[in-house]
């Protein structure tokens, strides 16, 4: 209930402060004789890793993933998966200054009240080095998927103002890393750089948008009620921080759509059941139509400015928030694995319960 | 792992098909000695009511709801409330028409190969009929929060291009029902309204959009990582049939924002800690900050029109389904009590949450 | 958390009252294509019923049962199935005399405490009457487990100091039923009918035991640790009214043991594992090992006697509550149905949970 | 699903193999600023540790237990609090000759059967090494609990044929650490430790008993259907590896009780409402009414003997297990820290129910 668990058959349980001894999670129920490649999964973490190029923080992090259980001769063997990463330094640094702040947009007042106590050094279990976890997770998650030719990739389609053309419908995977942006269009990809480094220089923040598609699903993924694919695929990108928003297939375009034009008609092709348009996403009343699941989340711009900014403190003074330290100036170009990683995690749990009932026919 | 309970400590189990039987639900862990409001009840399931204006679908539906069990002279006891709504002449049509059919963008043919068998009948479990069962249980949820002055009411902020003007920002809650299509705008109500009536002449369909607003929330309420009150919001919004995009406080056009611009500013009122702004839509780190909680759902148009459509049937063949019966031509009207249910169910469950911990501390 | 719902992938919510409107469940995650014989759920609730021989409580019962969803032209669809029995003449009773008081090892005063209001008549949620739905839910489970040849029965193993002989470590199955105890073996049978009446003329109560067979089931059905097979077959069969004790395989006897004498040792028999003899009941590890699973259940005498008893009531007053009213003197021979289900319910849970990872191998 | 977290608000996610890297887990849902009495937890896995006694097994591990997060300045936070232990010399011993062996009634078998692979080391994830978790989420519990003044406390009630004399129904809770055996009673621990020894000399196992007692508990400690409180109990100590067997209050001497014998008369002793016994163990309807919950718990022999057995290998040869190595010969003295563990666990996860609810009347 305390809401640091996530999944039904396959669960990631998270663990961890910013900067308290280390950032971790345990992965119930994943099957077991899957061959964990470590490389792929460091790999999810470099992509998601500060200081990775010039348009992230500078802030350098080196996440070195332990495995503590769960993997035997370098393969699962069905119990929990327990993983950690440590934090470095994390005596070093004096976060005396921020112990009784409460800053914009931040949590520490919301946390001071909830709990009486929290570990105000670097944002605590606030953090955005939560998601550590959930891309550790999700990268076992997808190696699992693979051996199903099931696909899960993410790219950046907004930076502020330039967003990917949406005449775009399907881009191409393979250049989603041709930049630093993650945006697979080379010119739009262009445009999000400088306008997050113009941004940069202004000492301000910039909110942006990611697009997310599964690729491979069977049909019938997804059950029928409060668990739609999409609610819970909901329910994992908004968990992400920063997240205001979630929509996928035509989304809030929806909202202004006639049934004629958006309804997507059956036809058979080469005795294969599809469908001419995908404006719902791939999911049909919360299960699988066979089509690339598509998504969208929308992200807002860092809380943590470069610039001074009035605030308060608990003990009822107005203060000033100095802006200094290294934080991202957009997040989107880093949570592209987290995002992919929260979808695995869902497909993983649904793709589990699939297999229950397939298997419950005699 | 079905999907058909929500919730953790207060759930709803939800079952029925829309022409079984009966439609209906059991709420377990709700409060005892909370006094059942019936009246209240029954005006929250006339408002999602069929034929209930000259906007929706002129079907009747004499939704008349039984409690059978956890209520004992007028209060709830702590045991589980079952209730039902028996669906009046479920036998008395002939659906073998549609039996076979997959009807565009509805759940037919992803049912089928789900469960290799399905109630074809009216839409089966996939009718929004199933939404009965969220409102009776919001409703019961929303008798409990008012003794805590938690008040929460939804709106139709968009029908097709027409919106609700984006510079109001807190809606006059009693005028929502001053009109048919329930946007408390009187303006805007009139434009929407002429405007469904003009799609419905083109035997169209047409999407929309509901706002919600939750009043009076404690600060502390919602769980940091994954059941980030936001998440849980969204995962039960986006659970409702045609729901297509969710998003809370600035949303989507947070991707668009800069940080120093959204930022919301905390200041101390008359000793009280209050943001300036609430573009965070009342959540901080997934938890209540004492803003109004904000969020904005969208809903597709009707997948079923009154106009004829080509389609497939199981056996391969090519078909045209035709445009009659009487539906919905824009389901927001009707939603209204549904969002406002869903957000209920979401809010008490937090607040039990809340209070688990606040009288944990000796 | 109210704790109505059991299980996990497959699950029973239950809902009801002894003098409410009705009592009844919902089942989540129930197969779909299973043929559902209504007869064979029917006879399972006749061996429950009341007034069904000479040494249950004379009181007549007629258990109608009602499917409210999930099952279309005979078979299981996958989505919840819901069904109820109404309680007749519910209202004609007057309970008012038993309003106040507190009836000795009932559970009056804790849910008095527990909810500060109770449905006072004929026990409410804590009559055991709550367990048809169980049996019903049980009896579902049975007819999907049967396609997969896995057995359960259940038989009264015990009947106050008269218990069968412990030499028979495998009984005949089909002589359950063959008299109205529910004990295999003709003689042992006798006397405990003659030790129920003779109790029952002497106005008291008296314990018993029952023991639950699983044949059939395949090795590595179960989790290693806190959900392990027998945990969760514990934990079901404690839920039910009177249960005050659970054992498996040696049970008890294992305190006194010798590990040289108990455990059991694997051979080959035609190619096959097995074990020469099942101190481990069927389970090592938490996970079936494909013997059957053998288990022990101990109920306490019924606490409402024909006889008179000091008790006080809630306003502070000392009491002799009256013996009357048609109660049974020992619940096992009516109890058989109810440990079958239990285990049903539990066994097809973890079944699920089997399928879900037996075909997560690629 | 796969069973490696237990409690509902209040949980134990555990992790870890015997050789793998490290054992440990993560409890969730823990209240905050709770002072962490670190010097207790070591004491309470003191208690467990190997090596403590002439009577335990000669093998030494030194137990160093490392807390991850969720910890700060010495107080809770109310964030998940991850822990670990690392595994000594993990990689030092040549485990190829246990291989392919299936010991008797050990868990190799099934889990081979059921995963396809494991991790055969020590008996990996099916060690009893995996209660570490267990011990020191309890230790957690236990000094929340101590807030609320419930106490619960474990102790050896019977080793082989020596049972503590029944007619002590409450035992000196100060007098369990007196002897190595964990028996208050100094005559019976007596006799029990020289039984160990010469079953030990013997090269032989031998089974026990533990009882435990929760004091202090308020009325209205648990829910009354699936989850009642000794349902909960049973699962949580039938979860324990060896455990066989679970009874609470009169147990299976119930089966040959008499209802006039047994049932709990209510009486008011200055005002407050009590029984004059206890046979219901404290709980009735499966709610706590005031009294002590007491119950019993079963352990079979250790299955490792020091003596040869004959057992099979998975590639179908009959082979001979050389008794060898140093293991327990009863497991009771080091399982009542355990014991006591999985009750705190239980006790606290409802505690908070409880307050949920007790905060949710207006």
């Amino acid at each position: 209930m305390a809401g640091n668990t996530f999944g039904r058959i396959l669960t990631l349980t998270s663990f961890g402060e910013s900067h308290g001894v280390a950032i971790g999670g345990v992965i119930d129920g994943f099957p077991s004789n899957v061959k964990i490649d470590m490389a792929f999964i460091q790999q999810q973490l470099d992509r998601r890793k500060p200081g990775q190029s010039s348009i992230t923080t500078s802030r350098k992090e080196d996440d070195t993933l332990e495995i503590l259980s769960g993997v035997f001769d370098g393969y699962s063997t069905g119990t929990p998966i327990a993983f950690m990463i440590r934090n470095k330094d994390h005596k070093s640094h004096d976060y005396s200054h921020i112990k009784d702040v409460y800053r914009p947009s931040h949590a520490d007042y919301v946390y001071e009240k909830k709990y009486g106590i929290r570990d105000y050094r670097g944002g605590g279990r606030s953090s955005a080095r939560e998601t550590i976890a959930r891309v550790v997770a999700g990268a076992f998650a997808m190696l699992w998927l693979k051996n199903f030719d099931i696909d899960i990739y993410a790219y950046v389609s907004g930076v502020g103002d330039v967003y990917l053309d949406e005449e775009i419908t399907k881009v191409d995977k393979n250049k989603i890393d041709s930049n630093i942006v993650r945006c697979p269009d080379k010119e739009t990809a262009k445009e999000m750089i400088a306008l997050i480094k113009n941004v940069q220089r202004e000492k301000n923040t910039l909110g942006g948008k990611i697009s997310c598609v599964v690729e491979g699903l069977p049909v019938g993924i997804g059950t029928p009620v409060f668990n739609k694919l999409h609610a819970d695929l909901g329910s994992a990108m908004l968990s992400i921080n920063a997240v205001k928003g979630f929509e996928y297939g035509m989304g809030f375009s929806g909202c202004e759509s006639f049934g004629a034009d958006v309804n997507d008609k059956w036809f058979f092709d080469d005795g294969t059941i599809k469908t001419k348009t995908n404006y719902s996403g791939g999911i049909q009343g919360g299960i699988s139509n066979g089509n690339d699941i598509v998504m969208h989340v929308a992200f807002k711009p860092v809380a943590t400015l470069m610039q001074d900014q009035d605030s308060i403190d608990k003990h009822g003074n107005e203060i000033v928030i100095e802006g200094k330290g290294r934080h991202d100036v957009c997040v989107v170009p880093r949570a592209v694995p987290i995002v992919e990683s929260m979808a695995a995690l869902v497909i993983a749990d649904h793709l589990l319960e699939y297999f229950a009932y397939k298997n419950s026919r005699f």
